[in-house]
């Protein structure tokens, strides 16, 4: 907010905020302003979420039905982070739910999550969870399902498929190169990239590259300040799924701040 | 029931029946007369899931933690068929229950689902369904994610993959050749085997193998009738989950019927 | 002979002789007493083979320029044996040869061998070689390149590829599932199929289906005597390149024996 | 030389030049000024090819028996362009060749090439070849085959493969995007990445990167004269293979010049 009053473009990473009348008093200002805001979804930049985006778009696939997300980080964060993270679904989950609006490019309108604690009974104490399973209903008719887990063992799983009435296009993780090694006690292949620091390397550029272009030639934003509220009202409704072990709609968190 | 009364060993197509007092009333009747009851699960049979199964009772993932199947037909049945068969859940997601129950090596014991009708209104206008997210609980901790289609456009899709707290298994399609054809338009490959008679088709010879082989030597049969029973219940649960949008437990199909 | 004598058709495994108006002679009787005859090249009933066929014939590479055969061993033969099937040439590569000439639709005009014993010292003993690079030129123009080993510790390795001016295919080898295994070090696949009791129990059938076929329809068998003679001759030429160091034309073989 | 006496340290492309004594000169001048001399020789710097160099030196593979690269470019050059390049086995093959060197880890001893012209005839009448397979033996007792074309309509393919006594490793072509679509008519994915610029894009910065490190800590180049020298000798003796059509020793081009 002193960023905008200050008359600066903004460059905001997730989560704009934790509370929603917060971001909502904040996106007004940055349009009073009249500043450029962008929010730092990064993996809207990568080739290969890009790839299906424009399949998408394309009509590659017919009318969108199933979308699927996998996320899984490497390692578990501290239990002293979760605390006040916003927990799971809005420290990372949120980048799925960025990224199910941007390939289905339709608005969640449900969400039901089965989740628990798996990895680290400390992250349970807590009051957070580490595995889950994740139902999305958008506006449009699709579905989508993201499932996450704080700890795969072997490195950071990122992939995303989509299906819907003309076929079905997926992407896979990135390895730091392709070989295939035959022993004689099986095939062997590199891990997939272990964190987003390098899984993401090149989406980071681009996205920066976009901001400053943005900023340089006065060019529309592709992530702009309504993405960011919209992902934290569904991270804010998944903690409610969870909660109340029942399908939650994305309005009844509107409603509790209106 | 006839069978088991003139002392005929039994090997009966999915699902036993659609009412479960009766199949109840039907595995009594097989026990007292003491015959074999063998159910046709025969994805059981397919190497790809045998070889995850296996992996996965020698510990490869470690405790499961989320299993993914992905179970959709390259075409819907008529309207008709579906009117009589129970519905998707009973006279397809049957086989992924099954699945789900082999792989994890436990009971469900909580369903959610999200379906829609999005392949053939008159599948719709019959009752049913014909797109599906289901969220399966696992009575061991693990959870689960079935999604359904009755129409992929580019075959029979069946796919399976474990994560743990070790790591991940994955099992992908068959396709009837390896080929790739790399042209000036892209890199192309063969689509899977188009149905289940060609994708299973080791599998079904596999299962009658066991079945005749366990009648032969007085073996145990490996899916019994409790396997048929099971299936069935949670096929009833998910329907009950899409007609009241909420999570259903497994034993609240039992309660209707005790 | 005797065979053809006495009016029956005759399926004949490869090499159908090691000397080469042996095998003219045969192919002579055969031709007088109008029997069938069908040289065991199963390789060519492979769904792999046959698919990348299928495909050179349907023009999708244009015109063939480069041919690529692996093909090796999981296990060397006893020198025993070496010492008395004709050598490595014609009890193994002679498969290739006759894959050569099925995929390219052209014959060998000269081939230049490069070979060397590095598997088992007892087979230079023999008097035979265990590893070789072969290269052959086509009448079409198209070159080929074969690799064989007798040892692949990593079980049977069994590639085609061809390129040519509108593009490539290849077809990789076959495995007894397609699991992926994704531990903290490494993912992990199943080795291909051992040998070629294995990777080619389709093709044998498809084989010998097709030549009980050709005898019940009184049809033409697509493998007759001169595919057999010809794969011997490139086998004598590849004998004599590694003998001599230097590129042989069929023709040379032929000259021998006029 | 001029840099060399001005004590300026040296990147040089390759080839160094096309005369042997030419070059034997400059490097006795760059070790006579004490200057470093780096080869651009950038694809020993790519992540996939490092990967198979570091797993052959761990012993993965044992002893190597067959090494197997393909390099073929996306488009033919000018025919003006071959005229004074010194032809394609000195601008192209000039890198599979140090890269022949770099994966055996041992010197070419013997090469023989047969080549001939399938793309463009005027590339022929220019006096070269555009299409060949080179056979080549080492010092330490391997084979290997390169296949070139100036011409693949799907993009460059640059994939190497070597085998050895304990294994096999290969590395694949990069793509822009790892995504499979599934559509009616097949599955499809990316080309390769379509030419040096983009598929070498990190190894040129990371060879850079090794030369100004070098220089800035006096360290030793991984890359250097005796290196480009070699390639050069190979590719020298890889025209002379085509023109006599028969295997010649590298030592038959040093003979020449002494």
């Amino acid at each position: 907010m002193e960023s905008a009053r200050a008359g600066k473009h903004i460059f905001c990473e997730k989560p704009i905020d934790l509370d929603i009348p917060t971001i909502q008093n904040a996106l007004k200002i940055v349009e009073e302003c009249n500043v450029k805001l962008m929010v730092g979804f990064n993996r809207r930049f990568d080739s290969n979420f890009r790839k299906i985006k424009q399949m998408v778009l394309e009509g590659k696939i017919g009318e969108p039905h199933i979308l699927k997300i996998t996320s899984r980080d490497p390692a578990p964060p501290p239990a002293e982070y979760v605390a006040v993270s916003g927990g799971m679904f809005l420290d990372m989950t949120i980048h799925d739910f960025d990224m199910a609006r941007f390939i289905v490019g339709s608005e969640v309108e449900e969400i039901f999550v089965a989740a628990s604690v798996m990895v680290d009974p400390k992250i349970g104490e807590a009051g957070d969870v580490d595995t889950a399973l994740i139902t999305l209903r958008f506006e449009n008719g699709a579905m989508g399902v993201i499932d996450n887990s704080r700890k795969a063992v072997y490195g950071y799983d990122q992939r995303v498929e989509i299906f819907g009435s003309k076929g079905m296009i997926k992407v896979d993780n990135n390895a730091p190169d392709n070989h295939s090694y035959y022993g004689n006690d099986g095939v062997h292949a590199s891990l997939p990239l272990n964190f987003f620091m390098d899984r993401y390397i090149e989406a980071y550029a681009n996205e920066i590259k976009e901001f400053c272009s943005a900023i340089l030639n006065d060019d529309p934003i592709s992530v702009g300040g309504m993405d960011g509220l919209r992902a934290v009202m569904i991270g804010l409704a998944a903690k409610k799924s969870v909660q109340e072990n029942r399908p939650i709609k994305i309005s009844e968190i509107l409603e509790v701040h209106n």
